[in-house]
């Protein structure tokens, strides 16, 4: 059958439940938008994501609530812990770095001395680019440019501040027209607009050593009496676990992801806020490090050199979403990325005293995780 | 205010409605299932994502229809094209191999002498091992143990099958249960239940190579004509395009990633079919590759080391989710991942195509993705 | 000018010298050993690397005196003055593993079904591969087999048990007869006997995660007593040393070597004793870690994954080489292995104290390094 | 006993004969430098490596002979066939990229506030610290600086342009001194004077995006007659080899080394011009790609990213190796290195078309590599 055929999503749904002789009820009836503005083809409604609300949590001084779309049990409960032990030991420190959205079209040259020319020319014509990028949206600004050259292949590597949007689309409109510019300019063929040196919805080391999007930092010191109290562990303990587990064992296991679920809160976050749930993978990149202090107390951190989110655009104008975002109270991208980083945290503190404290799998049997 | 005081979530949504200010009457509304059976602490209701339907696609001679959930545009519309290619070229063959879910405990030896022995009697020990871990479950077998050894670190990888569910947490709760029995044993000390050489969720060499969860491939010789006519591009140029970005550019960003957008569709399709969202980190490892064959026709394959699926389980009982599974048709684990696999391959089809003939720009500024 | 018509060395020199107008003398001299017997095509002669020699070193409880060839200064006084430190701390105790030195062609295949068929087709038949690969040398044992699949490509990973020898010419042999039994019976193609999936001389997460050649491992604690007096430090102070350059720095750059500089020793140590030095590239990989005991000690320890050593076979049995060698006094190949693995602890131990001590700038200026 | 009391080299070395009754001879005669100029503490002599030179080889229209020093059979006969191979085709085409010698010291602060301010203070000091390294030395030039904060720790990555040397000690000079400086305007503590983020002598991530030394690539369209006459092979079959070996294998194995084996010119090329052996390492990383064109023609390429490479200062000073440079005839450190990467293009295409050609083993066997 031909799904286009259809006219709403009810009917798709219906004569789909009729051909496959199944009942699509729950999904028909779960469209919350209006269809036609959802950026979905073949539409026949939608799934529903469990939301459940963790916090508060003090980041930079102030208390938020978060929004944490999961089917897996205790992970709102270990975010809600986490938030709990952090706000109670004074709050996170957060700090973010905008490097970026980056897009990379591959171009094809004649050969090394080519290659080298061009690479300078893209440094010559960098104002030029600019305009002609920066005419394509109000909201985008192309901040620099990096290549790299593979036999005949030249790897660009282009960045821009997309405002308040992850901006993926944005970057692919103003990279078109910049590629439309260095071909009618320099006859140089491109390959792809897409050459994979962007790198999108990818694990690499570019990303982790370059950063993407958003680059974070969130500490926090957790008090002895928090430590006992509220994780059941101690610092020294808390600290060999983050030790052994987050650098030892994802250093021996070829990892870029030194820590201990960053994916599992940027996956629930993502899908209550409305982001990219291929970005996941980006956000699973990073740090968790940790250090005894005043003897009894534990500084932890996270890092994250590659998150890619925004405040608007593709699924944050959906109303479950929006709603979800409302929950958090934040007025800008960078508070918004703030508290995100800090339920990150949130959820390294409460995991990894779960595991210091030999308790991860009577949660999993209680908590149906 | 403490969430966890009110006893369901409309209680909660308006409680915090009143504190914030806001409005979540769309959340609130959309739990479609009882909640009480839902995996989410502090519960206030339900995300909705749109769910879109591509297909028909050929898998190893049998048709299929695949849900995808997502919110960018032109997703569903790309998976569909790829679809109609494969189909029109005879269908993709996939062949998948059920590695195992693994958990892996970190312990702390006295030192070199101590952790060698370990490793031997974890070795002689295994079919205790193996005792102990499948009573815990019927649906669960010990497959395997992997050891390495790192100072006075001690890590293990544990195998299981675990049947028609992805397994984490059958895998820990017999995890829990083989480590009590290893430190009644040797009286070695665990450090932590999960040490990171599982490794799940993070992108990492070990999943990489060793597989984790299942390993599958799919491929399909795409017909002259049908690269003509449905994909708009040639094979030499699709070729150039999948060389150029999926290997080459992926290498010199340092990638685990060498493919298109596999996290697109594992995002898409994990969020249709209740997966965890935080497993789209493993679906985007592997390797997309081409080859010109018969002049004009093009050898295409997906190589997925990494998919940790299930059919029951976390969130898949819910019932948007149940009824999205049920388009497919599929009986058993293995047909299920081979769908999926098989949607894989339509979405880079369709997405490389698109790069190889320039309309990707185009296409996003249409379907707004 | 040809140089292949020169029949011995000194004449061959001498007409580069000639048509060059330069002076060779020193390395035309350089050449102690039968030139017939030399592996090296078109022979001028020898270049010559000094050599110091840096002990007495306690390992396993016996002691041993390590020749170092190297032109970087402050490099043998290192590695003296580590093993004065290991040796007063009652010496280093090692383990080794005898993974297997590994060669792996590539083969192709019609499709994944083929695949398919040829990975159970090697496991069946891995007695006759065993039996074919045993006669062409009684000092070789064929030992497992690793098979990956990426589109129409097999490719495999053998590997060798090579007893004295580091083997790859004992490997590559074997495998060629290996590959022509393959063809014979299944008439599937070998596009190349060695496919990268070995993997030879470059750095590569198999080799880590799996082990190539030996595995090995190394400890000492060192005493409060050696740590202030040797090492002008103290434990705390070069524990954190450790941990945040070898693992944090490590984990910051993307790199297989979380450790000092393993590449050092293993190069002097190489050319020393006559082992093939693109294989430098493989003893760089591995893990340095530390934690304070005792309150004021430092349990240290090496793990190097990957090393390809031999004391028979190629530049091993060179008349300067063989000298180094019989410095050592050592029997087998396993104390042979433990010998090199501790005299690589003792150059982490002594450059990461310098490291916390702040004295390496020094160093360099009044040794030159 | 304590080898320091001798004051020369032929005595250290007969006090050792006599010691662990074994022979030292060849070594201790082997000795051609002033001992008192050679920096390698503890000097007992010399060992040998023979030398054998290939060429001549074509690079950017000049011929050039190659001194290569190794033990490996067939290696130099190999890249003798590929300078043929290059030369008969029109010769290489090399570019060269000045990167920097890297040092980085990791320093400690007390959380991300002073990190960031930190990292804000060192752009805002660039001017200072660059006068401040470069009284260190009239061939130094600092260039620039990179910072990487995780957790309390803050890396540097310093760049330095230094001359002809390969500059480790002058970088670590120049280090010291901007250490200094920090310390004393910032009161931030310095852990290491290098702290992994350089990254030296270890493979990394870091280096191969980022470039470390010099970047480089080769390249030549080999003409069918010589793929037939010279190479024994033809284009699609070559290529079909370097993608699936070069890329394939290497993807399938978490390499960094994307080639057949840069390693064994790399290692051959450092040991005979004096080259710091340890660097071997970084010489392993990097890239080989081929394309058929013209039908029947092979483009070749070779792309470094990381050649850290001197022409004076540590072991080039000596002997055998100055005599050794001097049959290369080169100038300057460009051209230098222009020679090194179109041997490594020599290497590549001599050892790959072997594979294709099934004559490895061969090669092995008769000149027992």
């Amino acid at each position: 059958m031909d799904l286009k055929v259809y006219d709403n999503h009810l009917k798709r749904a219906s004569a789909l439940e009729k051909e496959l002789n199944i009942k699509l009820g729950g999904i028909a009836q779960s469209m919350k938008d209006d269809p036609e503005k959802v950026y979905c083809e073949n539409l026949i409604g939608a799934v529903t994501i469990p939301v459940g609300v963790a916090g508060p949590l003090e980041v930079n001084n102030k208390r938020y609530y978060i929004p944490l779309a999961t089917t897996e049990g205790a992970l709102v409960a270990s975010v809600n812990r986490g938030s709990k032990a952090i706000t109670q030991s004074g709050g996170a420190t957060v700090h973010i770095e905008e490097v970026g959205t980056t897009r990379g079209p591959v171009f094809k040259v004649s050969g090394i001395k080519q290659a080298a020319w061009f690479k300078d020319w893209l440094v010559d014509h960098f104002k030029d680019l600019k305009k002609v990028a920066e005419t394509t949206s109000s909201h985008l600004k192309f901040k620099k440019i990096g290549t790299r050259i593979l036999g005949r292949y030249v790897y660009l590597r282009l960045y821009f501040d997309t405002d308040l949007a992850m901006g993926m689309n944005m970057a692919t409109i103003a990279t078109d027209e910049i590629v439309k510019y260095i071909k009618l300019e320099t006859k140089i063929q491109c390959l792809a607009l897409a050459g994979n040196f962007d790198i999108d919805k990818k694990p690499a080391w570019l990303n982790f050593i370059s950063g993407r999007g958003r680059r974070a930092w969130a500490e926090v010191v957790l008090k002895k009496e928090v430590l006992k109290l509220i994780l059941k562990t101690e610092a020294t303990r808390l600290q060999e676990v983050i030790q052994a587990k987050c650098w030892g064992g994802s250093i021996m296991s070829g990892s870029l992801g030194f820590n201990a679920h960053f994916a599992n809160i940027t996956a629930a976050f993502f899908a209550a806020t409305g982001q990219d749930l291929a970005h996941v993978v980006e956000g699973s990149l990073g740090v968790t490090s940790a250090e005894v202090v005043n003897n009894h107390d534990l500084y932890i951190s996270v890092y994250l050199p590659d998150i890619m989110i925004g405040m608007v655009g593709g699924g944050t104008k959906l109303k479950t979403q929006t709603e979800a975002r409302s929950i958090m109270g934040v007025k800008t991208i960078t508070e918004f990325t703030e508290v995100f980083v800090a339920a990150v945290l949130a959820g390294e503190v409460s995991l990894l005293a779960s595991l210091a404290q030999d308790s991860l799998a009577v949660a999993h049997k209680k908590l149906g995780r």
